[in-house]
């Protein structure tokens, strides 16, 4: 958001942040990204509750009928969502209870994106143990890292057939590890970033998927850094 | 088909399939799957007649003028089809024998796509032998398999001159044979899919990308599962 | 062209081809084959003539006036080729030789195209000698060979940087040699395709193109068809 | 530019260059080389001021409201570089510093673009010393190299957390050496072109990234030229 006054900041909280979801799952479709209705993107309303994809969609052709707005009660101990309101027709994603936690973890989190793109899988398997080392690229600042050769390090967690065991797994992870950057991986099942804009989640996704491309090709390449 | 009437789902499989066939040939062609003329597109009509597109068009420019109705009697021992009129400037697919052997071994499908990926044709080379095993992506659940760690292969069938012939071997094949997915190889000729609605099979043809370029990415970098 | 009519048929040809050049060379640049004004195009008019691009333009950006029009003299023993008219300011491709003798070769030739792949230039060095072998994939059909597990090779010339000697040597070696399928390779230097329609000559494109993306990934993977 | 008489190139100079560098922007976005609002591009004006995108903006949706107009005195021995007015919400880019010296260095220069492709971030690794050589494509023509078999190499400078003092090192290095393409790299973080028109910028960020694409390629295959 560029130069926006306090009112208009304000204004576009409370506007729906749909036909942004939409635009940007379109644009993640075309990048094969959200392949066969894969993926599920997000966005927090100022009151607390959340907008999220339906279940089945095809994301390159969303239209404002296929999101739930789901309440969020993040006061309890255990993270507790639902829908707003009855759908005889379409579900919430299955994947909701991540973002669920993703938003009960980081206050200020008010999107929240998981696409499965190929890199985010192959580079999920580099490594046995539950955290990857990044490449010390200059596009890394995007991500919020300001240092000269910057040594950085992601999550990977597994992938299990039930979310909510994933879900339940960041949350315990988070809860004593402050993350390095804003995004986490799950074995063989996609990347999840989070920000305070929608704007900042599609450059955060952006730059991880950035990211991984690079470290794919230097695999396929044979090169390793010093 | 989101939350449609049972008036309505009807309704649309009355519909012409051809614009939706147009759309979705358009797409594959963009992505490279289609170059050259290459791959075949086919819907089912309530009435067991199918579209299917005609030999030798750009699939990034066809028109309603493009495809060829035939008929399709599966009751017989033999699968028997046949354009419904003559057409003296174009003929169906050299390769309609394969769609119509679809149509016939699973009364549910109602479109059937074929096309030529590099990663198909590369993927089809890595066995020896006539089944192809899959990795375990989560990316799965979209071709059906609800499995945690889930063990899957995809048939290769043998490339031949004689179109007839792999349509043959695929009949045999699937008799006794019941398919993990639905999805089938041709060795050095391209990817099948079937589905019970267009919209299925677009989705099923781009996880099946997904997961062939996935394979390959895994090759060059010389990563094995364990 | 589906269907036309024998009117139809004269009537296109004697039309303006630059319109589907342009339209040609826009897709091809957005598909990174002729970056930074790289490659030409031209075909063949019934009177003879030739339109070919000029040198310095943009590709992905052509108007009608980025055409030349030339004179063809294919009767002499040397082809004898000239703008029809001066052009102040623009000059013909650098290497309209090539398409002369193209033209000169092949009678039926309407079409001839010429852009710079990566692939085209990584395979060009697969092979020390003059002659590519190329991979028995179905796709081969689209280029005119109709076999089963076919044995097809390509020229591959020697790059030099006066363009004269690189058409006179591709003169020389099909006054003697009839090629398997209109594609020429020069070393380090692209891939040319002729054809007798326009149409034809975009589909030969791409399906060279997919030959040679297929060849370069099957070198990534290490693998070798037996 | 194409054929503008002495009158049309003067006024052309005089207009303003935001709205072709917003397309330029919006190209190189699509492209993966600007994303997350990587990168920067900027433009000379006839007076000597510079435009240049401004810091922190998806560089897919520019607007001309995210660029700031650049003083530039070069008469001093240091660079001295300003914004001709304050912006309370914007900055100009953080890499400013690396254009202005462009423009001291090369009064022909009117065009500065900086990006960061995978493939320039994966050659500047390639080499540990401070040149990289280049392979000997026909495509070298387009940066203004005409020779057969061309022997030429790209500076490669070290990444600082400090951009300035990138800058200096720039300076400092074609003080002394005359750069054989206009093109440079800094390791890990992508690459650098300047040119004497917009369009010419453009081409040789093309050709660049051409060239850097075929040397991963050629990398990935384990294919050396002899």
């Amino acid at each position: 958001m560029r130069g926006l006054t306090q009112f208009e900041i304000k204004n576009s909280m409370n506007t729906d942040p749909r036909p942004t979801l939409i635009a940007a799952a379109r644009q993640f479709y075309q990048m094969g990204w959200m392949v066969g209705t894969a993926g599920n993107l997000s966005a927090r309303m100022p009151d607390g509750r959340f907008w999220i994809t339906a279940s089945g969609r095809s994301k390159g052709q969303l239209t404002t009928d296929d999101f739930i707005l789901m309440t969020l009660d993040t006061d309890q101990d255990e993270v507790y969502f639902a829908p707003t309101q009855p759908h005889p027709h379409r579900r919430p994603s299955a994947e909701t209870s991540i973002h669920a936690v993703i938003y009960r973890l980081f206050p200020d989190a008010q999107a929240c994106y998981h696409i499965h793109s190929i890199e985010a899988n192959l580079v999920s398997r580099f490594v046995i143990s539950d955290t990857l080392p990044l490449p010390p690229l200059e596009m890394l600042k995007g991500l919020g890292v300001w240092e000269e050769n910057p040594q950085v390090a992601m999550p990977v967690f597994a992938n299990h057939l039930e979310v909510s065991r994933i879900a339940s797994e960041i949350c315990d992870y988070f809860k004593v590890t402050i993350p390095q950057v804003p995004v986490l991986l799950i074995r063989d099942h996609g990347v999840t970033v989070w920000a305070s804009s929608l704007e900042d989640a599609s450059n955060y996704l952006e730059i991880a998927g950035y990211i991984f491309r690079y470290m794919v090709a230097e695999r396929k390449i044979g090169m390793r850094l010093g």
